[in-house]
This record gives C-alpha cells, sequence and structure tokens, in this order.
C-alpha cells in the first residue's frame, strides 16, 4: 500500500554541512520532519497538530550531499495501523540519484486524555486518494 | 556606495522555529551566511574561499517570521576598505515588509602569511558594477 | 552601571563546527540565547517569560573555537532604560582568552495590551545587587 | 558482545527545543553524533577520523527531554562485522529514565583507494576492553 504523499525541495544551506564539509546526518532527520510538517500542514487543522508523537525514525546513507544544490525527498505512507502509522523517504537530487532511505513511524495521540487514539480519517483517507 | 549584490530567497524550514514557535535569532544570521556563501560561490573561486573571515556582525529585528514562509534576504555592499569590506542586510517577505537588518564585516586575510591583505580586485569590482 | 550577571561553560559540540571547521558564527548567538534563558529561568516567573522580546543583537570575533572544549560566557548588564535593557558578553575560554565580545538589547512586552511596557522590578534588581 | 565505551552528559540548551517546546528529534542524532566523536578522538589518531562512514542510524523516543536539563547518553559497542561495525545508545536522566534508545552503523573507508576496509584493531580492541 506504499503510495507517494508529497515531494518537497529542500535547497541545501552552507550552514548544513559540518565540518566534514558534507551535509551533516541531522540533516537528513530534518528534512523528514519537513516532509511531515508540509504533509500536516495541508491535511490537519491546526488544532490537531499536537496528536502526532515520532515514536521511531531512521535513516540509511548512500551518497553525501554537497552545498550548492538540493535535496529532494519524496514521502511515502506505508502502513496504517490503529494508532500508529508509518512513512517512509526517499532523498535524491535533481538527476534522481538515491543519497538516502528513510522512514518514520508516529503515534496518534490525544493531548487531554493522555493516551493513544485511532489513527484520523483524514490520514487514513491519504491512502484511498480521495485528498491527493 | 550601497550597492545591491544579491537577493535570496530562503524557505523558511518548520525546524527554524524555537520555543517561543517563531524564527530563532540565530537563523537570521544563518541567513546572513547564506547570502556570503551565495557570493563567495559566484565571485570568488574555491581556493580563494578561507580568506574571508567574519569580523563583526549584528541584526535589528522588526517583526517575527513563522512557518511556513519565506525569509528574502538582500546583501549590499556598503564600504570597502584596505583590507575589510562591510556588508548591509534587509529581510523582508513576499509582500516586501521589513523584519530585520542587519550587517556584517570581513577581513581579507592571507592563510600561509596569517596577515590580513588587500580586497582582492573581485571584490572591489563589485562596487564598480562589472561582475553583476 | 556594567554588572556581571552568571557565567555559563557551555561545552562545544562536535556539530556546532561549520564547514570550516571551527564554530560557527551562528553558535555565538545561541550562546547569548542560552546565556539570557539561565537568567530569566532564574530571575523570572515562568508566566513571565513571553515579555522580553530581542530587538537588537551583536557579536565581535576575535579568535576561533574548535571542538573539543567549552565557550565560557560571562552576560554583564549595560544599561536599563524605561522598557528595555542592554545585556553585553565576553566569550572566553579555560584560559581567559578573549574569544569574542558581543551585546543583546531587549525590550518588555505585554503580551496582551500588545504594547511595551516597563523593566520589571526583578531586572532592576539585577543591578543593585539584590538578587545575585 | 554488547559492552560501554563510554558516558555522555549533555547539557540541554534551550535551542534544542523545537516549536513543540521540547528537544527536537534531530538533537537525538546530534548526541548519538557527540558520543561517536568522544569516542573518535580518544581511540583514533586525527590523521584516521574520515575512515568512518555513518551508513544507517535510528533512534526510537520514549520520553521528551525538556530545558533546563541533561541528556545523559550512553554508547555501547554490538557488534564487529569485517569493515563495518554497529553502535547502540541509551538516552537517560540523572534519575535514569529512559528516554530514547538508538543505533548507528558505521564503515570503515580508505579515501585514498576509495573502497571499504578492515575494522582497525583499535576499534576491535574496544570489545576485548584493552583500551577503556
Amino acid at each position: 500500500m506504499k503510495k507517494l504523499l508529497n515531494t518537497l525541495c529542500i535547497p541545501i544551506r552552507w550552514v548544513d554541512m559540518d565540518a566534514y564539509a558534507h551535509v551533516n546526518n541531522a540533516r537528513f532527520f530534518d528534512a523528514m520532519t519537513e516532509a511531515r510538517a508540509d504533509l500536516l500542514k495541508t491535511v490537519i487543522d491546526a488544532a490537531d497538530i499536537c496528536q502526532f508523537i515520532l515514536v521511531d525514525t531512521q535513516c540509511s546513507f548512500k551518497k553525501p550531499y554537497h552545498y550548492p544544490g538540493s535535496m529532494i525527498i519524496k514521502q511515502f505512507i506505508e502502513k496504517i495501523g490503529n494508532s500508529s502509522f508509518t512513512l517512509s523517504y526517499e532523498f535524491s537530487d535533481e538527476t534522481e540519484a538515491n543519497y538516502a532511505t528513510g522512514t518514520a513511524t508516529m503515534i496518534c495521540f490525544d493531548p487531554l486524555k493522555k493516551k493513544p487514539i485511532s489513527v484520523p480519517e483524514k490520514i487514513k483517507s491519504l491512502v484511498n486518494g480521495s485528498i491527493f
């Protein structure tokens, strides 16, 4: 059920590079956060945004990015469970080279009742394609 | 002799915001660094890039930025001395609102002789408009 | 009326370095933010913390920091006005070498009435030494 | 063969928090990078430092960190292969609460020959305890 949700082009900033003069590993996690923020601002009302808690994230690195250039990141939905869902990521550049892959698992949480809740219909509908 | 050198549109990342949910003050200095990196990659050979040392930088804040949106930053040359030059910055958004202003003074340094050197012709010519 | 408020020892993280393999200029502004956060958590009630808005900050660089090591930063109060106050900073290491100096001006702001307010007594008393 | 290599206490900076007012997920990866930098500066000569390339890293989050406080991170060696080794991480605070766990796999790379090489004896000896 892997399905593309959104694609972002993130310009690499000079300060994204670390002392090895390539983009630091933590910036890949920033990029995945960015892809989620982009998704949630589209799908979710501002009032709901605190309901999604990152419980696990991972990245495998194939090739380093350098300034100047852009990180192109595709975000996919991989799996939807009762109260959690899993996203995956592919990093490339304009030539489609494979730089990295990643994943992130989010749980849906009721901040008032302080317990996990069912994945909202708005997220489920991402898979059925009724939004994008 | 204030002269516009370059204009950058820097997309605000969600992670640029701090716990006050606005873009953190240090990100304005990242943006000024970015404008200099953009300038130097155009004007200067890679071999020369270590010759420019930031000795002073400053920013005055008028209005906070928030995600989503873009920081538009204009970089000007203000003054060229014997071995130093001063840049200034104007921060806006697409509607041209004034978010902040800043400055940066760079000295030109010979990393082998370990002493300041004259401002290179390539920088001086920025003012005379022979490059841009 | 310059008076020392607090001194912080901030361990340099490897990721604080940029592609020039020295601590990036924006990290000095992070350190000044850190000194203010440390001050405000001592002096100010949590409920008041949004009243202080950074309107101007500046740093002059003398010497680069490298990993491993620590940034030692001293924060001074320089001036208290009607609705603003100015802080200054000295950066050193364990041997007291002078790495940088900086300043920051804050205004005191009423977030409900959305206008500047008088500097609170708790800040004024910093100068008279009744707190530290 | 899991074996504790080093323990770091990383003071949380105010700027480590994101717009949710808790420590951002990317800071956990910074902390793991920091634990590796601390290890490598002890075990490895400066000349060797480019031989270690991060190929995969992951973090599972149990509990959020907030400013002020410290991230205490323990780094373990989990597995040593022919040209790669795997580290694992446990995040806690002074009370030993479990905040997160993570992993990182590094490959050993010859930058001149541009190919993977055997794990150096200095790393292998970490397991046998001859260094720590």
